[in-house]
């Protein structure tokens, strides 16, 4: 029964560089998740070079929503510390093109749209935690259910930098005992992807007054015997980004993540040491 | 506030050797908690030869209560990988003991009580890990207010060999979100002190029916905003050594631990790395 979560998903043990041709050619599907096992996935924000520095700071000041693992120079397209072959315009299954601050366009190609100042930053992403807790056998159950993570915004303010500013955004997964405390290990060792859990147990801490009202994402029920356990979260940039209304922006469109060459550092070692143990 | 924790406590950064002969001379007061921070303090079961074959067995199946960092060969009162001046028949504050399952003595020196087919055993002490969570920032309530730890019996029962057997026992601290996440991520680095929690907030799934009256230590409050957090504890080899009535035993008395020479694997880094972290 656990054992098959990582089964049905057909391109977990996939290497990155196959999920990206997937990607390129148009039959990724949408999302990324549970793709790629062992390697970095990353949300992605393009900014002009004006904005960079500025959302560069922002990055590095709050590393457990916006954990930084590439930055492109302008108007480059490739990005090799994250695959070889790697084209930024083409390699997410699905991009959000803004200008000041609305979306206005959705598409798998943003050749066309491309500008000789935009400056990509690539941001660790919880679909790689996800897939070492499905390869530890820590079952998820919005995975099970096929839906989007719940997703809440808190009364956590980021560290502000320049026009970037607002709130922690976080993901929620309930878990038993058990599982609630092989998460917190794992995660742990997973820095670039958001880490250790911010919050366990008390929702209210952090602002979120009815846990069954996410704010982006999927409802999920935490049922009695079990512990809301909250991570910092990738849609963090998205939402300052949003706030900010650059004149000009691409992102990812929700999880249509860039699945990167870089490795889970220590992370088969996590696998053996944590795979189907009690605690 | 938090500081202060260890800054109160005259022997934390005492070495073991230190403590050793203060121990021997009956200078360190009965309790053990709170020193020679970095090291492995051990609980103490002596028994005779013929028992210790099943006894050894037992720990090895039962790690996460019995944690085994020593074995002394029969009759040998000296466990050099433990201590080069390691006297185990006078280098613990008290010892208990005991005939037939009975307590027939309580005493500071065991010389005169010592039989040359006793063999020892050390079990790793949760007093390492409160060290170290102690040098980390993370409070525990019992320490503050000077008490002795909860301690209950569980419903998992060990794995029994030959006459061993009996429930796990478990020791409880109640914590804020934040500080089991750390406590959680703390403990997990100290394998050989009980390692990480085995159960966090759901007391009942382990047969624990009142909080508030523990089975041995003093009881400990949860404030509604507490997680209550369960480790694996020493007091399970005592308990199942009391039911298995041996003709002759000695152990350490509650709380009254061998400070050893073994070092904590990583100690300085685990302190820095987690030292004042929010998470």
């Amino acid at each position: 029964m656990v054992d098959s979560d990582s089964a049905r998903l057909p391109y977990f043990n996939a290497s990155p560089a196959e999920v990206r041709r997937l990607c390129r050619a148009g039959e990724s599907g949408p999302v990324t998740a549970g793709m790629a096992a062992g390697y970095i996935q990353a949300n992605i924000v393009m900014l002009p070079a004006s904005l960079a520095d500025a959302f560069h700071e922002f990055c590095l000041r709050n590393p457990k929503p916006c954990p930084l693992v590439g930055m492109s120079r302008p108007g480059d397209y490739r990005l090799s510390s994250l695959g070889a072959d790697l084209d930024l315009r083409t390699d997410l299954p699905l991009y959000r093109v803004w200008r000041d601050g609305n979306m206005v366009a959705e598409t798998g190609d943003i050749r066309d749209q491309w500008r000789d100042d935009l400056v990509t930053f690539a941001l660790g992403c919880s679909f790689s935690f996800e897939n070492a807790l499905t390869a530890c056998d820590v079952p998820m159950r919005h995975l099970q259910l096929g839906r989007g993570v719940p997703v809440y915004r808190t009364n956590i303010a980021c560290t502000p930098v320049g026009p970037f500013a607002g709130p922690v955004v976080v993901s929620m997964r309930p878990f038993r005992s058990h599982d609630a405390i092989r998460a917190v290990q794992i995660s742990s060792l997973i820095p670039l992807a958001h880490g250790a859990p911010i919050q366990i147990g008390f929702p209210e801490e952090i602002g979120i007054a009815d846990i069954d009202s996410p704010d982006y994402g999927d409802p999920t029920e935490v049922a009695d015997d079990e512990l809301p356990v909250f991570w910092a979260c990738g849609v963090t940039p998205q939402a300052v980004l949003a706030a900010s209304k650059p004149e000009f922006a691409i992102t990812h469109a929700p999880g249509a993540m860039l699945v990167t060459d870089m490795p889970i550092e220590g992370y088969e070692d996590l696998v053996a040491s944590h795979r189907g143990r009690i605690i």
